[in-house]
């Protein structure tokens, strides 16, 4: 059984994965929760962790693995009020996940649970010549700001500058932070580095950010990108990793 | 003619009889307005009062029957602004309701009136064994769970608890209110029963009301449901009967 | 290069000038910006004019004539945020309008410029018999009960009174102002007059236009009504001109 003082961090980061990932399996140990998953189509991976101290009551013995359908996960926790305290519990017996719901009401949901096959996940070893960290609503800015131009947009990460650029025959759209920039806390650049990417991904991804949320980027010349959203306070993360389009210009 | 100091009585109550029934006849007298019918379905009855104390000004002498266009007297009534003072009125030459709004502006709408075949309503008999006062608003939140789940749901009166639930392949839902709990204002059970209600005519008949109203319950085993809003400060009410579903388990 | 405090007033316009017209031409001189163009159907004529006092920074030496997609204008100057600085610069070479907002980050567009044939624009001379001075929101209002009734609505400007009025078989609907109502400002009637306008174009014209600011409308009898919305604090303004229904009853 594991206890959370609130739901909302479940619901934003299961929010965010059920956009890319239809079912995965969820490691439980003493220390806490790891998700590893690719989308269907192979070009995103998500690495999600939530240590045992993000949690107010965490009692776990053994490891299990829990084969969960994400969109139906996503539902459940959709359903939790801002101030609930969530519970969720697992009875073997039953094969299914609990969820439970403590506000002005008690609320019990349950899910089957899946039987999954394992997958081979890549492990890709990338060397990042340049990160930055940036506040969400600014990207999620960008990344509207390009849905306009076309389907993908390219990211720039130079010295002391970060851009966001997309261009098409109907016009183009160009997102630029400085160190000067609030927006931009910090970015550190080896080797100045641009790579273009799916926005409806990225959308989809953003989705787990509240837009003062810092975000950290890991960037490379035509590498694929890597997004890391630190959630519970520092007890856990939403990792991406997107792989870059082709440029055909 | 008819005057309210607010218009939102009407809207809230149109909005949700007009989800149920298309066309009603509207009884009017001298000691206020009753309206009495069944969904086309024959699955809910729907019984409106509002007494004349519930009107600033209440001027009528015959009792007059008037037959209305309940969808369109919703859209007309969803015009008034909240803080509008309402007047109803009905000319006997033109047979036409006539609806005004005083606001910012004055605003006047008429309605033709329609000519409603007599129904013969079913008056049944019930042994309701237990009642429930409920914050409208947990209820709400209680189908919007269960929908997720299926198509109906069952509520369950017992000794100090009150329950919905909802069981099927794809998972289950529950909502628990027991005593210690502000929302369920009182319960009281001579006889634990169970019956199993339609998830999407519940929706409707408690779009009536707003999270904080409380709402009274009459319930027995495999009985139909009662739903009882006190409307206009004690001065009217909008009940409803809703027919259970047979369990197929 | 214009550059503008703030990007609320370009959003508006051209908000409301896109429903109503796709593309036209803005002819930029030292003065201001003016665009005048007719609806395809030619029943609604736009004359948009923004004094270059309206600027914040106004550099401009020669005249041009810059042909705009407004749709993709219009999702443009959408994406400028409440706070943002914004500019407007055209490099000839490149035959595009770049368009910059300031605030969080720095964001810019371009959009392709379109080479647009001369129009001949009627220049009506109307001989106006009533003026009126109301609340935008009080008309909108009008226009959306109308809505609920029919596709056309009437004017009627009388000796200390406004009416807007629509009947069908469906029912009827009317709004009155009289000199008494804070939101009548003014109205000045030589001649009472009445005339039919569709509701649809009217909708689409007041999206310029927030709840509470003062609309201008001249009217005469079965005479196309003219709308004025003064923007900029009075440096500019924005005025259709929209045909009149021959009523058919």
């Amino acid at each position: 059984m594991l206890k959370m003082d609130n739901s909302e961090i479940w619901k934003d980061c299961i929010g965010a994965i059920s956009n890319l990932i239809e079912e995965a399996d969820f490691e439980i140990d003493g220390k806490g929760i790891r998700m590893k998953a690719m989308d269907p189509s192979h070009v995103a991976l998500v690495d999600f962790r939530l240590s045992s101290k993000a949690f107010s009551v965490y009692d776990v013995e053994d490891t299990v693995k829990l084969g969960l359908d994400l969109t139906e996960m996503d539902k459940v926790m959709s359903r939790a009020k801002k101030n609930d305290e969530s519970a969720i519990g697992y009875i073997e017996e039953e094969n299914r996940l609990k969820i439970e719901f403590k506000g002005t009401s008690t609320r019990r949901f349950s899910l089957p649970l899946l039987d999954l096959e394992d997958e081979d996940l890549p492990d890709p070893d990338l060397d990042f010549t340049a990160s930055a960290k940036i506040a969400a609503g600014v990207i999620n800015d960008g990344l509207k700001d390009a849905a306009l131009v076309g389907d993908n947009v390219r990211f720039e990460l130079l010295e002391g500058k970060f851009l966001m650029k997309i261009e098409s025959d109907t016009g183009s759209a160009e997102l630029e932070l400085s160190e000067d920039d609030e927006a931009l806390e910090s970015i550190d650049v080896d080797n100045p580095s641009r790579a273009m990417y799916n926005i409806g991904y990225l959308e989809d991804m953003f989705k787990a950010a509240s837009s003062n949320d810092i975000v950290e980027i890991k960037h490379g010349q035509d590498l694929p990108i890597q997004i890391i959203f630190e959630i519970a306070e520092g007890n856990g993360h939403l990792k991406f990793l997107l792989a870059p389009r082709v440029e055909t210009e």
